[in-house]
C-alpha cells in the first residue's frame, strides 16, 4: 500500500510512529508561520501541519501548491495537538509532515465536497463520483452494503440458496412495459429484462430448491415518477411446504434481525397483522402509516339528513380528528381545504368542526348543524375539547383515498411521523383482481401465479371483484417494503385463473406454457415474497429518496447524465441486428 | 410448514416420534405384503413404510397410486428399520405411515431424476427444472452459493464495499460487442449492456470509495463457443493507493480463503509468480498448467543443422518429454500426429525419440540422425531411458501454441491433471498491447485502461509492441481464474494511451469522456481485478463447463430452449420504441 495507515485511525497511542497517509485535501489554512491541512480518505480526516521555520523548504512550497481535492501522500510523525479536536477520532493528534507527494492535482470541483454542499441536484448528478465523495452520501451506499450482507448471512443461515436467474428473458405482455434486447444471432427476435424473477423462482421450487433467494436487478419501462427507476433491486425469495404464516414468521424474522443488526432497533411482540379491507376502511389505504393513530370514523349516521345536501348525498361522510388542533387559524384551514381541493388530491371541499376548549363548537357547517348534532360527531369521532375534526364525503373510495393525503398530511404537520420510529404491519387478505376501467377486464392485482383463497373460490365466477388471495405486503411507515403471495401449484386452477384474466389457451401457452409444464412434474405448495431493496435502505438511512440509495441513479427521463446514456448507436450495430431506426 | 422436519434429519434418536414429511417419490417397492417408498427432498431420502396387515386400506391405496415425482405430504411414526442402510445418513429409521396425501401427482418425467440419468443434453436443457432435481446438479448450484458468500463476507472483512453498478449503460465500440436496449423514452437512442463494470469502479475510485468489490452479470454479444455464456457473472474488485504487489496479495488472501473455508484445501508458501514472456517460452500458453513439468525444451541448437531440412528451416525446434512413454506403440504414436495435425492444432508432423531402456534411440527420423545426435536431444530435455521425446518445428508463437496443446492433451492422457490437485499461478508483465492483423493496428490486451510499465514508456513510439503493462492474471491447473491491472489514473497518459489506440480525440471523448473528466479532479492511484465467477465455481466443483454452474444456462446459439427465448415481439412494441425490423 502507499499508506501505512488510513485517515481515521490514529491515535494518541500512535504519537512519535513514522506514518504515510494517502487522501484528498479537504481543507488548508495557512497564517504564514504555521500550515495546517485536513486530509481526507473515506475512513476519517486526519490533520497535517508544517512550520515555516522546520519543515523543509520543498515540503512546504509543494504544501502551498495544493488546492481542494488534490490527491496527495504525506510521511510525517505522529505528534499530540497543541489544541485538540474532539468532534474527530484523530482530533488528538496530528502529522508534522517531513515527505509530501502530489499523487494527482484537481481543478476546483464544480460544488463544494462537503455535507452541506452548494450543488443543485443536476450539477451533483453529472457531477456524480464527486458528489459520491460527499460522507453523508457514501455512507448511505456503505450502508445499503452492509444491508445485503447482513440479508444474505441471515438468509444463508435459514438454508435459503442464492440462485442467479438469467437477466436475457422472454417479453411477456402482462404487467408492465418490458425493455427488449434486440438478438443478433436469432434475427427478428428479442430477449426481455426481467421485472422480477417471478416464473424462474417457481420453477426452482418445482426443482426442489425448497428455500431459494437472490438479491436481483429488475427492469420497467415505465414512465418515471420520482420514487422510481429503470432497473431496480429486489430482495427475492420463495419457500416451497408452506403456507402464508410460515411465509410471514420468516420475513418477520429477516425483518427484525436487519432492524437489530443495523440499526439496534428491536420490536416487541409480533408484527400486527391487518387484513386490506380493514386496512381502507381505517386508512384509506393499502400500506397504512400506523405511527400514528388519526383513524378515520364514519360519520354518515350522525352527519345525514339534517339538511346539508353534499353530505346526504353522500355515499360516505368520513372524519378523523386532529388532536389539540381546534385553535388552528382561519388560514391554516384554508391552506388545509387547498390542500385536498389540489388536483392530485381532488376534493370538492373540506368540512371541520373545532371543539373549542370550552365546550362550544365551531364548524364550516354551522347553518346545518346545532351545537348538539356536533358535540353527537365529536363523541362518535372521540374527539375533546381542543380537538379538531376534518371531514370530507363522497364515494367510498374515492373519499377514502382522499382522507388518506389529508391524514398523512396532518400526520406530517403534527410531527407524528417521526424518521427514528418505525411500525411494521403486515396487510394481508389482498383482493385477487382488480377491475380496470380501460380494457374492462380484471388484472391479477399481484400477478397471474397468486393463489385465490380456497373458500372464495366459488365467487370467482359470480363476484370475481369480492375473491381474495393469499396474498400480503409487508407495510413499515406506511411505505410498502415487500409484497407476495402463496402460489398456485396446480396447473387447472392456473389455467382457470389465466381464462379469468383473459388470456386464451393459446396466449397462455405461449407466454407461460413452460411453468404450466412444469406443474405436470409435482410442483409442491409454494410462495413467497420479494422486498424492494432500494426502498429498504432509504427506510433504514431515514430518507424518503431511492435515488439517494443508488450509486449511479438515472433521471426521470431515464437518462444517466453522468456518462450521458442512452445515446444513439452505430447504424452498423443496428444493421447486424437487422433492426431500423423509423423515419 | 406443511413438514415438521426434512427428509434428511431424522435419526435413531426421533424413534417413537411422529413426524411429518413432503418430498417427491423418488422410488416404490411392494412385495404386496410390505411396501417401501423413498421419499426425497433437497435434504435427503427417508424410507417411507406399509404393510398391507396394519396400514389403513385408504392409506394403502394412496401409496399404491403413487408414480415417481409425486409429491406427497406423509404422517407416520419414526421405527427403527429392519435391514439398515448404512450409505444415506436416515437409514437406520422408517416412517410408518399412518396418513398420506397426494399435493401434486406427476407426468412421468422426460429422463430418469438420478445421478446417472438417461437424459440427454438437449432433453435437460428444455426441462432444465427437472434436470435441477438431480442431487448432482443442485450441489453444483448450492456450491456457487456458499462461494458467494464466503467471497462476499471475506471482502467485506477486508473492508470493502459492495456497490451495485447499472446494468442499462453506453455502448462503446471498444471491444466485444454490445448487447443494445433501445429506449423508448429517449427514441432513437439506446443504452447498452455492461461488458463489466470498469470505468464506474474507477470513478467509485475517485470518488474515494478506497475498496469496491461487486459480484455481478455482465454481457457479450459474441458468438458462443461451449464454454461461453452471453451473460455471465465477474467477482470485480478494485482498490485505491496500491500497487501490483498490493492487490495480488489481497486476492492471493481471498483465494487462499476460499480454498480452506470451501475445500479444506491450504497452499504451502507464496503463489508462484511468472512472467508472460517467461510462461509463453516454457509452456507455450499465458495461462499454463504447473500441475505437471514437461516443459518445452528448444532444442535448436543440438538438432539443426545436420541435414533434416524440416528442422534446419525452423525458427525453433521445440521438444517436451514423456516420462515413461518410451514403450509408446505405432498406433499411439500415430494418434498423437494425428492429434497435432488436427486443424484446431496446425502442426505440419510430429518427430519422435524413443529412449529405449537399453539405451539406445528410436526417432521418426533415424536417417538424419546418429544415436549420438539423439543423446544429444535427450540430455538437453533431460530425458532418461524409458522416455519419450515428443518434437514439434515452425516458427516460434506458432509451434509453441502446438506444443502447447501437445504437452496439455500428453498430460491428461497420463494421468497429470488431477481434478483434485490445485495449482495456482500467477502470470505478470503482460504485453500492453498487442497487433490485430485484421484491423492493422494495435490494440489493448487488457483494456484501454491498463497502465504501461513506467520503465517501458519510452518504448511507446518506438516498439509499442514490447512495452509491459502492470497487467496481470491468475491462473489455477490452467484456467485463467481472474485478471487485472493497475490502472491510468493520470489524465495525460490516458490521453496518449487512448491515441496508440487509434483513438481521435473526438472519440475518446464521446466514448469515455466522463472518466477523463473525473481524472481532472484528483484522482487516485488504483488497480484491481475481476475474477470469473462461473468458471471459479467449475474449478473448484471439478468441472471443465461452466453451463454446470448456471441454473439457467443458454444454447450455443444464445437460446434458452427451456422458456424458448429469445422470441419475436408484439409490432405495437416495436412502434413504441420507434424500431422496424429490416425486412
Amino acid at each position: 500500500m502507499l499508506r501505512t495507515h488510513t485517515c481515521g485511525e490514529l491515535r494518541i497511542e500512535q504519537v512519535n510512529q513514522t506514518v504515510t497517509l494517502c487522501g484528498w485535501v479537504q481543507k488548508v489554512r495557512d497564517t504564514g508561520g504555521l500550515m495546517w491541512i485536513d486530509l481526507r480518505d473515506r475512513y476519517g480526516i486526519t490533520q497535517l501541519s508544517f512550520e515555516e521555520n522546520s519543515s523543509e523548504a520543498s515540503v512546504l512550497e509543494t504544501a502551498r501548491s495544493l488546492g481542494r481535492e488534490f490527491v496527495v501522500k504525506a510521511t510525517g510523525t505522529v505528534v499530540e495537538r497543541f489544541s485538540k479536536n474532539d468532534k474527530i477520532p484523530t482530533g488528538q493528534i496530528e502529522i508534522k509532515v517531513t515527505d509530501l507527494e502530489v499523487l494527482n492535482p484537481s481543478e476546483i470541483p464544480p460544488f463544494i465536497i462537503e455535507d452541506n454542499t452548494d450543488g443543485g441536484e443536476d450539477l451533483r448528478m453529472k457531477y456524480r463520483y464527486l458528489d459520491l465523495r460527499r460522507n453523508e452520501v457514501r455512507e448511505k451506499l456503505q450502508l445499503r452494503s452492509r444491508m445485503a450482507i447482513a440479508i444474505r448471512n441471515y438468509l444463508a443461515e435459514q438454508e435459503f440458496i442464492e440462485v442467479e436467474t438469467p437477466v436475457l428473458i422472454k417479453s411477456t405482455p402482462e404487467g408492465a412495459r418490458d425493455f427488449v434486447v434486440p438478438s443478433r444471432m436469432n434475427p427478428g427476435e428479442f430477449y426481455a429484462l426481467p421485472q422480477s424473477p417471478q416464473t424462474f423462482k417457481q420453477l426452482l421450487m418445482v426443482s426442489g430448491f425448497d428455500r431459494y433467494f437472490q438479491i436481483v436487478k429488475c427492469f420497467r419501462d415505465e414512465d418515471l415518477r420520482a420514487d422510481r427507476q429503470p432497473e431496480f433491486t429486489q430482495i427475492d425469495c420463495e419457500m416451497s411446504f408452506v403456507n402464508q404464516d410460515d411465509v410471514l414468521g420468516n420475513f418477520e424474522g429477516m425483518t427484525r434481525h436487519l432492524f437489530e443488526k443495523i440499526k439496534g432497533v428491536s420490536f416487541e411482540g409480533d408484527f400486527p397483522r391487518m387484513d386490506y379491507a380493514e386496512a381502507m376502511r381505517r386508512y384509506g389505504s393499502d400500506k397504512p402509516d400506523i405511527r400514528f393513530g388519526m383513524e378515520f370514523v364514519e360519520l354518515n349516521e350522525v352527519a345525514q339528513n339534517k339538511g346539508f345536501n353534499v353530505f346526504d348525498q353522500a355515499e360516505l361522510v368520513l372524519g378523523i380528528c386532529a388532536k389539540g388542533c381546534a385553535e388552528y387559524t382561519r388560514k391554516q384551514l384554508d391552506a388545509l381545504t387547498n390542500f385536498v381541493k389540489r388536483p392530485q388530491v381532488g376534493a370538492k371541499g373540506m368540512v371541520y368542526v373545532k371543539c373549542n376548549p370550552d365546550g362550544s363548537f365551531k364548524s364550516s357547517v354551522d347553518k346545518f348543524y346545532s351545537q348538539e348534532d356536533l358535540k353527537a360527531w365529536a363523541e362518535k369521532a372521540g374527539a375533546e375539547a381542543g380537538d379538531l375534526l376534518l371531514v370530507l364525503s363522497g364515494n367510498t373510495d374515492t373519499t377514502r383515498k382522499q382522507m388518506n393525503e389529508l391524514r398523512l398530511h396532518m400526520g406530517t404537520e403534527l410531527g407524528l411521523r417521526d424518521k427514528d420510529v418505525f411500525k411494521p404491519l403486515w396487510v394481508v387478505d389482498f383482493p385477487l383482481l382488480e377491475w380496470d376501467e380501460e380494457t374492462e377486464r380484471y388484472h391479477a392485482m399481484h400477478h397471474p401465479f397468486t393463489s385465490p383463497k380456497q373458500e372464495d373460490m366459488v365467487k370467482l365466477d359470480t363476484a370475481p371483484g369480492e375473491v381474495r388471495a393469499n396474498a400480503y405486503d409487508l407495510v413499515i411507515n406506511g411505505v410498502e417494503i415487500g409484497g407476495g403471495s402463496i402460489r398456485i401449484h396446480d396447473k387447472g386452477i392456473q389455467k382457470l385463473m389465466f381464462k379469468h384474466l383473459g388470456f386464451t389457451d393459446e396466449e397462455a401457452k405461449a407466454q407461460f406454457g413452460f411453468l404450466m409444464d412444469a406443474f405436470e412434474y409435482g410442483a409442491p405448495p409454494h410462495g413467497g415474497i420479494a422486498f424492494g431493496f432500494d426502498r429498504l435502505c432509504a427506510l433504514f438511512g431515514g430518507s424518503d429518496s431511492i435515488r439517494d440509495y443508488i450509486a449511479f441513479p438515472k433521471n426521470t427521463s431515464g437518462r444517466d447524465v453522468m456518462i450521458d446514456s442512452p445515446a444513439a448507436v452505430d447504424s452498423k450495430q443496428l444493421d447486424e441486428l437487422g433492426m431500423s431506426l423509423k423515419a
